[in-house]
């Protein structure tokens, strides 16, 4: 079996084991979870995780050149093996949209904007949880709202400052936040420009418009000089050819 | 009568009814309005309101497919319903921009930097309004000094964080700022970056026109061409046929 | 004497009175001037101020269509008039740049950028200046060096928030401070696009080059064909008209 | 011996000098080092900057126009000559990476994106250790990590406030920072939009291409035409010459 094809069949399985580790983790930091409730999402927890290690342990033995599979794929390593990045193994779900690179350029932009959108949203929740389990303890975000609001301050790059984390984790996770930020205002600067670079160009793509329509112009008259010239030598001859 | 045509009769209507809107709601928020005064404004409120949820009642009964209609305009609906997202009315206003859409590309960017001046203004006033609404009570957004004062500083996402809201509506419509802001940023780095490509690209457009001037130079020689050789053998064949 | 002949040769004597003024309220705000020296300096400002009261209304007698000139330049007129907009003046120093409009495209970017580093350490001066003025006795930005720390804090958007304006007049010169920075954001990430466009478009330009050699040899070719089609035809007729 | 050779020959020797003096300092204000190891890391960048001021005195040597050299490198000098301006010399590492303007178009952008990581990671990493340097002593940052963390949140100007610099030295840093993060989001931005706007346009590209074939069938035409010309009056005048 080739890895490519392991690939292709377990990517809606995977994201759906994402989404189970995203409700188990979301349950077991918002609520905060003591006694059996925490066993339980702790076992849900622990089960997608093993189905993790097992997806990237089949791509380890089905990769063609395993150790360069191995060192290209240190980060997929980092997320199944360090407790920490837990929550980066819902990557998983902004994989699926990688699915963008292939639609036509029509709808480019618009599908440029939904994507940076619900990869935004999915960052804020994903960052709030993540901080909240980080900081609830030592830091002053301590309530998954609070959290929520934490992240949009900070990824909107306002940061007043009311809450700030203060573990090695949560502003590990506040770095990340800040980087999405960055790439969500460039995502949007950079689609407004081309669309307005675009409106003001359309007038310049009108001008490039007529000058293929005179090319055409130019390609009918040759070609009508060439079959007038033609027939013309038609003509000349077939009045000498009988008067030899 | 059709949707469309309703649309079309009730927009400056129902802008006006925005503004009236606009009036009361800020004498309401602003002057912290008790007694006799608060009952008139809140009664201009409560009459705007029905005007909007009639104008709402009416588009649905004109709509074509009335259940597409309604899903497709569930934002409408919580406008309309929600108490919290009264603000949100005076979207009304910035429809009038719409018409923008339809201008030449001319003066494109020049009414793009209009709009998003004007539309920056009316968010700062309205969510400002909206936050000292939402914090008047529990929060340090105690009069409309402060909250324009906020809203700019939320706006540009310096966000020194002298003021910050506390209260869930308050948080929400900080979120709306920040959104507003980073499109802010978005509109003027894009203007700026479509003016400064136009101006380096305007040798790139007279070596096209240089092209072009080419291709017409190119085309009167064929059409001589042509012409020439028509002479040429209308020429011959007149002192041919006589011959015969 | 015409309008346009005045505004041409008061330029730079304009320009240089701007300057002093620079000096002279520099000199007050930033050693907080008290008795003598603090009248020397405030009355060098007012002679200042009466050069350019008397500029604008040399200009208002000059102008042709007089109420016309007025409405459009309330701007000026409030900067002559307000004393708290007196550091407004320095926008002299800028118009001088306006030259810049008038250069060729080859070095526009570079100069552009020279142009955005010029404006952003003068208004971080003049803004400092002001918002000492401004906060001095009420607020927490109480010695030059702190406003100038502010001022850059506020314009890179960073707004740490450890000094605040609270004055009205020092909060009115932060949303100037404000929207410098978001214009001098904008202005580097668009002149950096508009290189990353160009360098990535030379590829392009470079097939654009070769349609229009393409167009020049097909030119050359039918410039050929007509000298042949002539040469023939003289040929033909040559050796025709003898045998007549 | 000519000036460019030296610097071409010693361009990888600096470098290198550059990272051993990059871990002493690094060493000497992570550590806080007191006693022998101070002297030892003391002495390593001593010896680091008798390179660095020999490599100056050298150049100034070397060059052929002596005066203008050192009025052109001013900045050079003060590098060296002012120990608050040690973690300049580290720039010569920024300067290795000028082969990227010698790159093709092809990746022109992927290595933009990698060059503004490993600048900002190599600024964030100098600019916490210069301000752990000046605000140790004076203010709040009084750790690697909280420098590393402040250095983080100040490029990326969200600005919390938790860490602010109170030395004159440790706010020149930071505004390094703060332009330092400017240019990355503008760098971010332009890179995205240059990849949009040349999605966008590959639609165009195409139809260029189209005209650029059409061109090309417009030119075989002419070829043709020209061919059957010539092949026509050939034809003509074999049968007219054996005629005389």
């Amino acid at each position: 079996m080739k890895l490519a094809r392991w690939r292709k069949q377990t990517e809606w399985p995977l994201a759906a084991v994402a989404v189970v580790f995203l409700i188990a983790y979301s349950w077991e930091v918002i609520a905060d979870l003591e006694g059996p409730h925490a066993v339980i999402a702790e076992t849900v927890i622990n089960v997608t995780w093993a189905v993790f290690v097992l997806d990237y342990l089949v791509q380890l033995v089905l990769a063609e050149r395993r150790w360069r599979w191995f060192r290209t794929h240190l980060f997929d390593l980092a997320v199944v093996a360090l407790p920490a990045l837990r929550p980066l193994r819902l990557l998983r779900l902004v994989t699926l949209l990688a699915v963008l690179h292939r639609t036509t350029n029509r709808f480019f932009r618009g599908r440029i904007v939904i994507y940076a959108a619900g990869a935004s949203l999915l960052l804020i929740y994903v960052a709030a949880l993540a901080e909240l389990d980080a900081e609830r303890s030592e830091g002053t975000i301590t309530n998954f709202a609070a959290a929520i609001w934490w992240a949009c301050v900070t990824m909107s790059t306002v940061g007043y400052g009311d809450y700030v984390p203060v573990t090695i984790v949560g502003r590990l996770v506040a770095i990340g936040v800040m980087i999405g930020g960055i790439a969500l205002i460039g995502v949007i600067t950079a689609t407004l420009a081309s669309w307005i670079v675009e409106r003001v160009a359309a007038s310049d793509r009108d001008e490039q418009q007529e000058t293929r329509s005179d090319l055409q112009d130019l390609a009918d008259q040759v070609a009508a000089l060439r079959e007038e010239v033609r027939a013309n030598f038609a003509n000349k001859e077939d009045p000498e050819h009988p008067s030899r």
